[in-house]
């Protein structure tokens, strides 16, 4: 397990949704360095540094955090709170991105520090824009919090 | 003082900027749904309904507050707390809209719970493409908590 820099922290576990967000994530040449979860438990060991992710130095944070909010193992609401529970991790933004329309998913999501909340359009055109227009503002709009050593 | 809807609450000392974000925020057509406050005493009046605000309504909430840092009267910083430590508040997307290149601006506004810290880019083009894409954003992507009666 290398030490890469990574700037997207992609939690997502139907491949569909990765290939495209891949595809239109491409376009501000973060290509290699984002990288690909499929489910709550393996978000929270990269984040965190243990298990396959031993590894990593828990100073390089990703600059966003897209997270899925149905996941295998450990939900998206699960993960969510123990990244904004911990003084290593609150910091990072953390975008829901679900198909979710329920408003309590909503609610619980803001309640527990969610930086951004949003609904996949269905549509795949729509879709591809909205991953393009997330990873301009995350990327190149926002300035992330500074790495802790 | 009516109670109309307000989408985006702006905080803002500098008349050139404030001209500039509603120029750039008219393209999402919520140029009348805009309210402009000058002062950080001013902005928490408005979010808590009370002084020259006071016949709001408390569920009325703006979709995002986009807040200059440096302010008179309460500085952003201050408002940014007050609004995160608020059950009533907390819960509404805060922007951080600053000049600010200072480190320790950016620690203490994520600290407090900013939902994205973005530094005004100098150029004007620049400056308005920015706010175009912050409208876009937190008006058109971003799923902001429900209302609260």
């Amino acid at each position: 397990m290398t030490n890469k820099i990574v700037e997207v922290l992609l939690v997502e576990d139907n491949p569909d949704d990765v290939d495209l967000a891949l595809l239109a994530l491409e376009d501000h040449h973060v290509a290699n360095r984002i990288e690909v979860v499929r489910d709550g438990a393996e978000a929270l060991d990269f984040l965190f540094c243990r298990g396959d992710y031993a590894h990593r130095s828990p100073g390089n944070k990703p600059r966003v955090v897209l997270l899925d909010l149905k996941l295998p193992r450990v939900d998206g609401l699960e993960v969510l709170r123990q990244i904004k529970d911990d003084p290593r991790t609150r910091h990072i933004p953390v975008i829901m991105l679900t198909a979710s329309q329920e408003e309590k998913d909503r609610i619980r999501s803001y309640e527990n520090g969610v930086n951004s909340y949003i609904v996949k359009p269905v549509d795949f055109d729509q879709f591809k824009e909205a991953m393009r227009a997330i990873g301009y503002y995350w990327l190149l709009l926002n300035e992330p919090p500074p790495d802790t050593p």
